[in-house]
Formats: structure tokens, C-alpha cells, sequence
């Protein structure tokens, strides 16, 4: 790929701290050229104090285009945005920046649609579902607000912190005509699992809900890229349940960040 | 190429203004890759008021590798390096920049050895020669200078601006045993001709040297690289002098500048 790169190629960096993990440059890159886009996505590892001074050096560049934003800079890269849509305005974070006319940031916050845009692909429908999400964290933020957008009838929330579940309910509460509830880490009576928590990131981790509590027509969904089949997603395939990676989720979110950084 | 682009990949950035004309982002790109390292040189159009800051900024991310400076940045840039080369300090400027240990800049400016270089793989060999340089500034200066590290018997420095030319011999004087003199834009008696100008970019230039004083035994070498073929060299190759253009140049100068910014 990128058989076109020269002075002539559009620039987007993806900012990060680690970076070295991250597979959307060759993804994104890709996808750029399959709709005729002579553009790269290429990594920055940028630490948290330095994250101001590089986004506001590398804007001067003419020919950048995006910005792409990873941990641990969604939040911070948020008050670089002139503008943002209204989901990223409400959650005060930003994953994608593209420019404004005037060379300001426009910035998006794709996680959450990506997630439900990843268990459609994976063949569940979240409209009328009740829906048990676990971790009010800013991925778990970003998704039950994806998910009461996606039209869910319950959203319980779950979190070992009791304070940020409940700050997370209040945030929400208005947003959707769904019922919002705090949940615990029993799925008994959901019909879609979604784990926004590290919680199978390191072996020997605890698991997010209780495994034995799984039923086969129950959905879960990860946010979590490694590994690719945490031991929850193992519990629930062993079910049969229908499950979704975090791999999968940023697949999914891939088109919907491509189209924003193109003004597709 | 760029199979490999990931979070991993290595970053280098080329500055300039305007940008989008240079090649060497697929051209070094492919290098590196021929090399074996998962790395990719991406330009950035950063104009002149705007240079500091985007040199600090983006020199905050930590797998920033290098960056390669172009119009009109060359002497900027030195001041951002902490350390460079004799040559680049002599000049004043750098067209190249890589880590130091610490995280600091070291530069280098390979203008004039990748001149020479691609004059020895079109033939000529300057060692003894007299050489006829056309042109003073920035390109010229470093061309002077390789060419007097080349070893030629005489370097006459013509430029119409009489104080810039006699600025340029009185810097040069006493770093080669050659002899140093003020020339014209008669070529007679030179067995190398350089064109340090801009002279022959647009239709109509005037030519930098008298095109009907040339011979079959002079070497005519450019730094233009727009048209490629300019109409000096047009005119030399019309007598079947040996000639190099400056995509000649640039080619000769690329594998010097991957030596430098992968410390091989």
C-alpha cells in the first residue's frame, strides 16, 4: 500500500501513550486508499505532558488533516476542539479531530457507535433489549450512551466504584426513554452483556460478570483488543452465546472514523 | 510498501513550504524499507513563521526518528539542533536531523556531498578538476564546500551579486588547497560546471552560464529539479557533455540521508 506516498500525501497522526500497540495506521491507512485517498495515518507516542505542545505544534502543519486520539489523551484532546459533535460534547472527549474550515479542530467521539456498530455486525439488535454494561469509565461512558442512542428499553450499569455508577446514571438520566438502574455483576434477565472494563486484560483477572450466570441467548460484547478472546468471551462462546471482540468493535468503528476524518 | 505500518512504525517527518513537490517520502519510505526497518517519512507543510513551534512540538513524540528539512527551513532548523556536524556548522544549516542519545537534535547537511555524489555516478571525477560554480546561497555554499572536500585544483564562484560571491570565496578561503577565484558565466577553461542557481525553474531564465562557451569535455551538473532536464543541460547534452541533473542529485543524496537518520 501507500505506492502514492510523496509530498503530495495528506497527513493524519494518531496520538497515543503507548503507541506501539495500536493497528489503525496500516487499517485506516488502507482505507484511505481504497476510496481514492492519497493520505497516511501514522503513530505519535505522545506522554501526557507533552500532549498540548505537540498537538498545537503539529496543527501548523498545512497538510494535516486529523487527528486520531488514543489513550490516555481523549479527554485532554477535547479542549483542543474549536467545535465537537453533540455525543462528544456531552462526553467531553474527542477520538477523532478533523479540520474546520477556519483550520480549527471539529472533533467526534465514535467509541460507543463503534461498539453497537460491532454487535449489529455481529448479528445483535439492541432496540428493545435490556442491556447490563459494566464500567462507567469514559469507553463505558461512551457506550451506554451509544446504547441508549441505539434505542435499548434498559440500561443497568454496573461498576465496582458506586459513586462513578451513580454519577454515570445521573449524567444519563433524561437522555432516552430507557430505564436506567444500577446492575451488579449478575447478567441473569439481559439480553446484551458489554464489558467496558480492563477486566481480562491480565490473566488471572477477575471476570466482569459472573460467568456461571450466562444463558445462551444472551449477547456479550468487549472492549478489550488483548487478548482478542478474553476469558468472558471464552465463557460465553462455550454457551453459545453471541459474542463481540474489542478488535471487532474497532473494526467496526474503522469506517465510521474514516468517513468523519474525510467529511465523507 | 509500508506493508508493515503500524503503532510500531518508526516516524520521520520532512518540513517545508511549499511540500507537496518533493519525492522523498516514497523514495526514503522505500529505503528504509529495503533496509529492513519498519519506518516512514511523511511531509508536512510548515510555513516559515510557524517552524519553531512545530519543531518543538512534534519533537515531543517519542518515536519521532528524524526529520529531513527543504526550502526554506535549512538554516531555521539549525538552530534546533544541539549538536551537528563540521560541515552543517560551517554552513550554518541543516537539510537533516536525527536523535541524540539524550533526545536532543544532531544535523547534518548532505546538499553538497550528494552534489558530488551524483556527479561520480554520472562519470566525472572532480579530483584535480577546475570547477566553475554558479550561484552563492544556500546550495551553492554547500556544493562549494563538498566540492573543495572533493578536491578540485580551482573553484571560481560566479553569482551576480558581486558582494554575495566575494562573502562566499572570503568563508571558503583556507579550507582546501585549491584555488579560489571569482568567475563569470563564461565557462571556458572549466572542466566541471555547477548551476547553484534558480536559473532555468521557469521558461524564458536566463542560462547561468554562456550555453554557446561550453564544450564536449565539460560536465555540467544542476540543483534544479523542475523541469528536469533544464535548458542548460539541454544545451550541454546537445555537445554530448556529461551532464547530472538535480533528480540526479537528490537520488545520490538519498541513500547518504538513510545512513545518517538510521545512524548506519
Amino acid at each position: 500500500m501507500l505506492e502514492a506516498l510523496s509530498g503530495a500525501t495528506r497527513l493524519f497522526i494518531i496520538i497515543g501513550d503507548p503507541i506501539a500497540q495500536v493497528q489503525s495506521p496500516g487499517g485506516i491507512t488502507r482505507e484511505f486508499a481504497a476510496r481514492g485517498h492519497n493520505a497516511v495515518l501514522v503513530p505519535a507516542q505522545v506522554p501526557v505532558a507533552a500532549l498540548d505542545d505537540f498537538v498545537r505544534g503539529v496543527s501548523l502543519a498545512g497538510n494535516l488533516d486529523g487527528i486520531v486520539v488514543t489513550v490516555p489523551h481523549k479527554f485532554s484532546a477535547f479542549a483542543h476542539c474549536a467545535s465537537t459533535t453533540d455525543r462528544a460534547g456531552f462526553l467531553q472527549s474527542v477520538n477523532i479531530m478533523r479540520r474546520n474550515a477556519d483550520g480549527t479542530w471539529h472533533g467526534d467521539m465514535t467509541d460507543g457507535a463503534a461498539f453497537v456498530g460491532g454487535i449489529r455486525q455481529a448479528g445483535c439488535v439492541p432496540e428493545g433489549k435490556r442491556a447490563l454494561m459494566v464500567g462507567a469509565g469514559g469507553a463505558g461512558t461512551a457506550i451506554a450512551l451509544a446504547l441508549l442512542e441505539a434505542g435499548v428499553s434498559e440500561l443497568a450499569i454496573h461498576d465496582a466504584d458506586a459513586v462513578r455508577r451513580d454519577r454515570l446514571l445521573a449524567r444519563l438520566a433524561g437522555r432516552s426513554a430507557a430505564k436506567l438502574v444500577a446492575g451488579s455483576d449478575d447478567p441473569t434477565g439481559y439480553a446484551l452483556i458489554a464489558n467496558a472494563t480492563p477486566a481480562g486484560m491480565k490473566p488471572g483477572d477477575a471476570l466482569p460478570v459472573q460467568a456461571g450466570r450466562l444463558t445462551p441467548a444472551m449477547f456479550v460484547g468487549e472492549v478489550i483488543t488483548s487478548p482478542e478472546v478474553t476469558p468472558l468471551l471464552t465463557a460465553a462462546r462455550a454457551l453459545g452465546c453471541g459474542t463481540q471482540t474489542g478488535i471487532g468493535m474497532f473494526a467496526a468503528g474503522r469506517a465510521m472514523m474514516v468517513d468523519f476524518l474525510l467529511h465523507a
